[in-house]
């Protein structure tokens, strides 16, 4: 290692929160469709590649597949697709630099690899984080639970989908009826009637997504109680979404009334993305001894504006409240670009630091390495392979 | 052009928001009175001039008025007298580098160069926006319009005003109700109840500024339909602006719920300004497939921290989804500083992503060609002169 | 001082904000409570001092109490207790280079310094301002106010807190009951019956918080009075804060209708902190002659990161908008770091300015005079020492 540059290369990542990657080879448009948060495909006359996410894949991600730099997005997808799913996935898991995997299970998984194969593909261990929206959905989709012991169904369905792979818990509140809303945990009474009107909504629509914010408050309650039992941090999504989110209602500072009435239980929070209010959720991680936070996603779709992203997140939080992930979905690229973004801009940020003699050359490793993976040893549980 | 260097004062650029200038001779006071967004004067010792846009036209407008670099606010003015309107406007307005403006007709029209009279000046053509507000304003002003008669009127108005050279609409809500509202369409009983009180308040104030929710919400409903017929598309103002506006409620991700809504109508929309909301007009213009923005106004008044804003606005966005604008209002010196900034600062941007590896030459020709021009050029109507 | 530089350490600064400093020597827990607005400990196996804060305190501190720039926090607290508090204190207020100390004496001062020793071990003259809602809880605090007469008493507490030394009055109506609340004064009536229910529940629980908005409002319009009486500036805490703060209701931008209600009075407000919401202060700055902002507070926080926060500061606000503050609490090295930071900050800023031909030296001195001191100058009611 150089003398005042922090070697960020040697430090493997715990990718704290990640989906699965697609197994099979993409159509230029099923491509398009995962380099975009749109439902729509892009105007007439224009393409999803012409983006900052796009550009970066095409400069950083290209030459891993034999392309040279900035080939077009047809080429580009044509080498994948000539390469195939297996080895593309493999290039790019093999080549983030990781330590660990630990998958979020619930979103689209009959589209995208398991867990177990995640681990196998990048060749580290994998562990997975159990979406609590998706445990109650599959409770109800399944059939045969009233409004009177739906309660004690979905209570018993998450604790039964505790598996030995699994190290926390995580919700999309956010989604489903925004931060905007009273915490305060719900009666029995309260998530019966709440469970009868969504049981016969879906009777009604055959469509089970959960969005009522009783049950959601129930869904998150019962995963602090599980979390205690476990020693499981809780993922929670923060910002920056698709078409679904409701931005204004989605900073996480809309949560310090339950940080504050769940502090007594013990359990930690990971604020995921954050984006656009990655500053609040700094300050809430300076705020609440159990609050933690990444900028997870957003250093992928800054394409070349990651480091801003990085700087802006270091600027008030305490260095052992925050995490690296990546938030990949479907692209193997993402887990590779995610890391590259994450190590390149973070040493950025930390031999600035060094170079305007605010650090030291031994602490910025240790920065980094806190960030990086230690943070997150300290709060998932480790369990065995 | 050097290599790896955008050479940016080659692209003509499209001014898809701006108003008209003043087409006389301006006192010191009235000068700045247009460099404040304060209804007030300036506290007592001190000036409009001590504040990044004043000290942006002393730096960068002052020598096209002959003029010494950072000459005195008073030195200014007075040359500028000494030059006349006229030849001030012709210079600052040709030397913009346009190749087209897209004024906004219906702020203050008495006092301000016509549409056509602002083309001229520029040797552009010029375009015609209408503000919608005015239009439901003008005809509640001239009298003879019933609660009865007040939406069909209106609806007949509004189709009426679409000249030759109108190109798109334009809706001020957000400074009239803000944009945190239900944005359903109002039921015709809804628009006569509100349409009576409104008459009556104009009765009781002698005042006509329209600031209902109901009627805002049909007259935004109207444009849509208006402006699904003629291909335009809708302009709103967002975020900053004077001390009417409530910036808490002027967030563009209070539209999230009309542009669901709206998207079958297959209508644009273009976010003016947008600071310090432009990370979520981005993140709004990636997620809805027919939601455009752009910087305009804060580019002339961040006077020297220009380019800041503009690295942030390409974080997350489409290249395809970008617009350039100066919101000139008055002084010819805004279309000169804001075009000027904009080349400056897009320049800067992406000669920093090729400085970086990032991005090469000829991609960022094209980026800046996109934003410039090209999207504006896509997303108006091209109509004959 | 060199050419295009601007000579930042010739400008004595008036500290328009801060708090006493604890006159006693610091164990290492309570070291490390005065680094951190949570309320409680840091996580297990995590310290305090590992955030950007307690790295520029070991880095920059640390060689005025004679150690090593980043020598741990341990060797830092036992040298600080080894110095004593005195000659600790004495250190860092004597190097901050200071003119003048504004001292807010509402919060702990049983912990804390008297304004008057602040003055003496600063050497400089030192003026307070008055917390109103301190003033409201001492008085229902000593007992004997009922409903009926609390208006009265609080108003003429308030009017004798006015000493000699007093130049101004402030309010933590953001921490209270947010800033999301109805500004209107309240009516006689109103005050009575909140009255009524606070002391109700101050004899049931024994303590004096008060908390009521229309108390809180009934405090604010009287502080408003007064102000203008006596050419006061009203202080606001607005944004960033400990766990008692709602981050999502203390933009500035909520108190528009306020400022609004309020310019006739020709009563400064002065927005503390700000962060994260600085650039919505700016914004309000510019469009309200009567508002002023700082960021300070987080110049300290920000640790290596606080250049950017005075850049964005410094985007759009007027130059005769801004002050100067540390918010400095309890240790003496905020004093210093704040006012290091803010040197250094600002001339960074302006030396950019200069460096791209945005600014000259004699502008960017004179910028930097009206923030350090003749902002300050102008607004606060000059009084005998």
């Amino acid at each position: 290692m150089g003398s005042g540059i922090v070697s960020e290369f040697s430090v493997p990542l715990i990718d704290h929160h990640c989906h699965g990657v697609v197994p099979v080879e993409l159509s230029a448009d099923r491509f398009e469709d995962l380099i975009s948060e749109s439902f729509a495909p892009a105007p007439l006359r224009t393409s999803h590649w012409d983006k900052p996410i796009g550009l970066a894949i095409r400069r950083w991600c290209a030459p891993v597949l034999d392309l040279s730099a900035f080939c077009s997005g047809d080429e580009y997808v044509t080498r994948r697709a000539e390469l195939g799913a297996e080895e593309v996935n493999r290039r790019f898991l093999s080549g983030a630099g990781l330590e660990m995997l630990v998958v979020d299970s619930g979103n689209r998984p009959d589209e995208l690899c398991s867990v177990e194969a995640m681990g196998e593909i990048a060749g580290v261990p994998s562990r997975e984080v159990v979406r609590i929206e998706s445990v109650a959905e599959a409770i109800v989709g399944r059939g045969g639970v009233s409004a009177k012991d739906y309660a004690q169904s979905v209570e018993r369905a998450l604790e039964d989908s505790i598996h030995d792979r699994v190290v926390g818990l995580k919700s999309i509140i956010a989604y489903r009826c925004t931060l905007d809303i009273d915490y305060t945990r719900p009666s029995s009474f309260e998530v019966f009637d709440a469970a009868g009107n969504w049981l016969a909504e879906v009777e009604r629509s055959g469509k089970t997504r959960v969005t009522d914010a009783v049950l959601e408050r129930h869904l998150l309650w019962t995963a602090v109680e599980i979390a205690k039992g476990k020693g499981f941090p809780i993922q929670l999504h923060i910002g920056i979404g698709d078409p679904d989110i409701q931005l204004n209602k989605v900073d996480p500072s809309h949560l310090s009334p339950f940080f504050r009435a769940v502090e007594p239980w013990k359990v930690n929070f990971t604020l995921l993305h954050c984006y656009p209010f990655h500053r609040n959720a700094g300050l809430m991680a300076e705020n609440f001894p159990h609050v933690y936070f990444d900028v997870g996603f957003v250093l992928n779709w800054a394409g070349p504006s990651y480091a801003r992203i990085i700087e802006e997140a270091m600027e008030i939080a305490p260095f052992t409240k925050q995490l690296y992930s990546s938030d990949a979905f479907g692209l193997a690229e993402l887990y590779y670009l995610g890391a590259l973004r994450f190590r390149t801009g973070l040493r950025r940020v930390l031999d600035h630091w060094i170079s305007e003699d605010e650090c030291k050359t031994s602490e910025a490793e240790r920065i980094m390495g806190l960030i990086a993976r230690d943070n997150a040893r300290r709060i998932y549980p480790s369990r065995v392979d």
